[in-house]
């Protein structure tokens, strides 16, 4: 089944486990949700996705407060909640319109769980065996469950219940498109027909680094998040690191963190002033008070940016956040649609094999 | 959650996977059938499982018409929802009572593919990796795939979703109610008591020898089928192995499959007064025209009482085979009740790890 020519069906999910960063929005959000004007788009919340690492999310939280009397630990249902409405709440404001895209959460489409039943029947250990993220994982401590083994498939029937066919991925997720790929030929082998092959759409996603200078990541405490505001964001952006490089002499723009962030939200020109800055610290000394330019100035106005580039964004969120019916109504009316589409996924599914229709 | 005093909820589930014979019946179905007597009792047909087994029983189908030219090999499909209505009016025929028992298909209740993934969450590959059936069934020859890796999570799933008190198991089976218990602890560890951890009922179950003296099989091609007649029931009775000692010379019941099998239909009485035959050849023989008692007499005897024993159960599933709507009607309403307590089930589960309501 080759992709219609004029409005390909695109799908793309996102993992609810808390705070989003920039490093999130310039690697994968923004480019995501550019998509909806490219097809028919899906976006879910992976919240079934979400249990394999839910303890562990809670031990940490239990550990923190264990540690730092001021913070309070949730159970693992209240972070779920949280992190699944938060995020609900992010993507809406970054620009997800329900209008022109499918927005829903993952559990309110349980169809997702039935397929892939049906896929783990068509699939041999050895794929799943070796899949590097798995293994990776494993290797750095994570406690070696079926749900992370079986991760794969779950996220093959994302996918595949919706007959998407184009999947919008990273470098480090090629390999589960290609894992999925597998898995629509099994089945489509062994049963006649039924899915498109996905396709994917490797974005030219920028690298953003972290506060530290290593890639932008919570794992690494180096983030500045999306939605910070205030001193917190403040705090955040005059914590980047930079060199010692004394405050007069010429400093190297491609060498610095807090250049390279600001390239991101910048334009060519103000990216250019800024280099020239970095290079001739006393040029346009008079506007600073005879002052050179340093580090901390190039922070201040990569703080103005990001202040500047969020801020409807912000007005947004918070506009959400005082009204969580329409939330919970768009993303109800996703799942409708997600559903309608999935229903008839399972029903060709199950002819296929030989079964009733799915029961309503 | 201790059973309740008073109605246990009692679960057991059948393979679709063909014809039953009377191996399946002493050692399984009457003794599972009879427990609708004892508890609120749940019967499913595994049609989700069937499919870790349906490609090889396709290919098995399409070899043997390769040789055998007047056998017709069927897709996957067929094979599939024939051996589906075919259990259905098997044990419907041989006493399933729809009025005491719920008898569903299991992909009729699709909330266990949701539960099987809850329970991968919490579950570690080490207790999948134990799995005796899993790796019996690879050194077999069968291939390794993923639906038969977590078999016993769906297993777990098709126990739990009904929040079963009692599981009647043959000794094989016991590992899988161990795991069963395991994933309900792990649940309730990590998010509160949902689950009831299941015990077993291990059956007194008879030991079937087939046509050959191995234990009865499908594997092994001795098996007398529970809904055979005519020429193809006496022919399987009269096929039975027997050793060669001489018609008038006495023989051992205790060493003689006929007698074995004579013992599962006949009374006390009956069983005592064949033996005697076995012992003494000649005991009788005015009634045989002077002739001995020989294996033949032995067979002959056998054969009456399968004849007899099954004659009920064989109308009845003749009467059903006429009408096909009633049978499905059944296991709907079977599915309805099911789903019904499996909704609920999803709703705790749902709420433990902070999830909204399951859509309906």
């Amino acid at each position: 089944m080759p992709a219609p020519q004029s409005r390909p069906r695109i799908l793309s999910g996102v993992q609810p486990s808390g705070k989003l960063h920039i490093g999130n929005y310039f690697g994968a959000i923004k480019q995501h949700i550019a998509l909806q004007d490219e097809g028919e788009a899906f976006y879910f919340i992976a919240d079934y996705h979400a249990l394999t690492s839910l303890r562990g999310a809670e031990d940490a939280e239990a550990g923190a407060a264990a540690k730092n009397k001021s913070l309070t630990a949730r159970p693992a249902r209240e972070i779920l909640r949280d992190n699944v409405r938060d995020v609900a709440l992010d993507y809406l404001a970054l620009g997800l319109d329900p209008a022109k895209a499918t927005f829903y959460r993952q559990s309110d489409v349980p169809e997702v769980c039935e397929l892939a039943w049906f896929l783990s029947t068509v699939t041999g250990m050895g794929l799943l065996e070796r899949a590097h993220s798995y293994k990776d994982k494993v290797e750095r401590g994570i406690a070696a469950g079926v749900g992370l083994f079986t991760y794969p498939v779950l996220m093959a029937a994302d996918i595949l219940i919706v007959r998407s066919h184009l999947v919008p991925v990273g470098k480090d997720q090629v390999q589960h498109l290609e894992m999925t790929r597998d898995m629509a030929g099994y089945f489509n082998q062994a049963y006649g027909e039924v899915f498109p092959v996905p396709k994917e759409r490797l974005g030219e996603a920028a690298v953003v680094p972290g506060t530290d200078g290593q890639k932008m990541s919570k794992s690494y405490g180096n983030t500045i998040d999306i939605f910070a505001e205030g001193k917190a964001l403040k705090s955040a952006v005059m914590g980047i690191k930079t060199d010692s490089t004394p405050v007069d002499e010429p400093k190297h723009p491609d060498a610095c963190n807090a250049f390279a962030l600001y390239r991101l939200f910048a334009d060519g020109r103000e990216v250019e002033e800024m280099a020239d800055l970095y290079r001739e610290p006393m040029r346009g000394a008079d506007g600073r008070g005879g002052r050179p330019f340093g580090y901390g100035d190039a922070k201040q106005l990569l703080l103005a940016k990001i202040e500047a580039y969020f801020a409807d964004a912000r007005e947004r969120r918070k506009e959400l956040v005082r009204n969580p019916a329409l939330v919970e109504e768009v993303l109800q009316a996703g799942a409708k649609r997600a559903r309608e589409v999935a229903r008839v996924t399972m029903q060709l599914v199950r002819r296929a094999v030989g079964m009733t229709d799915r029961p309503t």
